[in-house]
């Protein structure tokens, strides 16, 4: 069996996450039992709800456990099989943590699943056809509900999440807004993913500036607003929310690293009728199906060209990981680990 | 024509409402055109939004006009009529305002309501059989949509609204704790209102505190929320939300002085994973004969026995309206006119 680079978390973060919260180590893979898969992960993903995991508070996920390699998103190829279920060559996706190599139950639910290479480049499961596509597609579908001609904005606009919500809300007939930081990733969004239009949130240092903006951006206001980030964002967007919008709430990035991040306005939630709601995506399997075909559909169809950042081998994950949750990134991110 | 006494806003508060806000005046009440009805009021209803009408900000209702009778809901008798769908001595509901007499068209829509007071006295439709009841089952019905066996907490728990949520609440099955101002208030909400428990905020001076107190009282967490008060309230509930919790935001009487209400955490928004919505009761006219129809059962059958404040005379509305503003109300707030 091969040896297996991974990372552990080795001591969670006092404040900002740093290098040393984690341990990188070289095991031994098991020998498979009956019913086992060792895949070879070619991808990880790096995501931002990672960073809440390392704190050890009462969140919607369990805290990563010290000492254990850390759990994330991968894709990979089956290079042994003791299940019936997959061969050797099966490309697959699965949850496989911060590693070179997983052995997986194949019969336990939702643990690996056959993925289609022939359309869809394998990375993708893991950014646009996968997790954060889904999250895009569930915010706007089922909370934001959007109905053609209305404005609708996203922050973090130009990551996995954000680009895919461009693409559902433009095959809708939706106006879309990104926010996102700095000129090249803003005239990208507007170039390459379909925005209508994208704002600098790097050039406003308060809400009400980046308000006034918004109001230009958004001469009609907007009805529906997909939440990466929190903060001055979320103050500023809440500003021009028209009356009866909605706030799918998906993460709150700013806020991860503990500092308080209070929202300045909470009565135009009722001057304004808006609804407000948090959601999680794994809590919701039964649109996986739906919202995966739409996905896979509009990048077979060249109507969502997802952009990666590429960081090379498991040792830089930490890096990669820590210059993602402050918006290094120019896509999704990921770490190639073949 | 009976000479009227009115009170017209005269001027916009700056910071807290005071009584020279407003002015008493007298004023002859035009003769009847066709189609128009002449009403005594009995009881004009005081409510909290009537604050944020006297600020000239955007908000859900256009601010009352300076100069102008304040706007209010009236209960009385019809004592004129050039209509033939009122006869003199219909016991109504309207929007009449703050003044003995209004002249109103009553083919307008909505304008004005016969009420059958054999099981229901008049003053109630103001309160739990009127504005304020359906404010409440609407919340309750609409947004938290309870389980039976559910925990529900409701702010300013022996007033109009909440007084209406317990009954509406407890005949679902619910656990149902109260947040009130004072011990009198307090025992009142548990041993007249059908409160399972009732918590005297004024115990209280942080969020923390009051937190400490919602979890003794709520040992299962809090499935769902009607707010009426924003603040410190608001704050200490949202940290003991259940998972999937539901908050209806129907006021936030804390903010209405324009001082700054932020709301500390707004993250648990997501990690609870909760549905935080405003409304307002007069855009969902479709609900009220559903929602009139069991406030007057509950009502009748003795199952809801709100409790009224009632102030002697028109010149009396100012200083009780202000009074309302700061709590000093116990139960619904009238003034009675005749």
């Amino acid at each position: 069996m091969p040896a297996n680079q991974q990372i552990l978390l080795d001591n969670r973060p006092a404040g900002e996450a740093v290098a040393s919260n984690f341990k990188l180590v070289t095991s031994d893979t098991p020998e498979l039992q009956d019913g086992e898969v060792l895949v070879r992960h070619h991808f990880l993903s790096l995501d931002p709800y990672m960073r809440g995991r390392m704190n050890d508070a009462k969140s919607y996920t369990a805290p990563q456990p010290l000492g254990q390699v850390m759990g994330g998103g991968t894709v990979g190829e089956v290079v042994q099989s003791r299940s019936p279920k997959f061969q050797p060559g099966d490309q697959v996706a699965g949850m496989g943590g911060w590693q070179q190599y997983s052995v997986v139950k194949a019969d336990q639910p939702g643990a690996l699943r056959k993925v289609d290479t022939s359309q869809v480049p394998l990375s993708h499961y893991l950014g646009a056809v996968g997790m954060p596509g889904v999250t895009a597609w569930y915010g706007l579908v089922k909370i934001i509900q959007p109905q053609a001609g209305e404005t609708l904005v996203v922050s973090a606009a130009t990551g996995a999440v954000g680009s895919a919500f461009a693409a559902l809300a433009k095959a809708r007939g939706c106006r879309v807004v990104g926010i996102a930081g700095g000129p090249e990733k803003c005239g990208y969004a507007v170039a390459e993913l379909g925005f209508d239009a994208c704002i600098d949130y790097k050039q406003h240092n308060n809400a009400a500036s980046l308000s006034k903006a918004l109001k230009a951006a958004c001469p009609d206001g907007i009805d529906g607003y997909f939440e990466n980030v929190g903060g001055m964002v979320l103050d500023a967007v809440l500003l021009r929310m028209n009356a009866f919008g909605r706030i799918a709430v998906c993460g709150m990035i700013a806020g991860y690293d503990g500092q308080p991040l209070p929202l300045a306005h909470p009565a135009l939630i009722l001057t304004n009728r808006l609804k407000v709601q948090g959601f999680i995506v794994s809590e919701h399997m039964d649109v996986w199906p739906e919202a995966l075909a739409e996905l896979g559909m509009l990048v077979g169809t060249g109507k969502l060209r997802p952009r990666e950042s590429v960081a090379q081998g498991l040792e830089a994950a930490p890096e990669a990981f820590l210059g993602l949750l402050k918006g290094k990134n120019f896509g999704k991110q990921l770490v190639k680990l073949i």
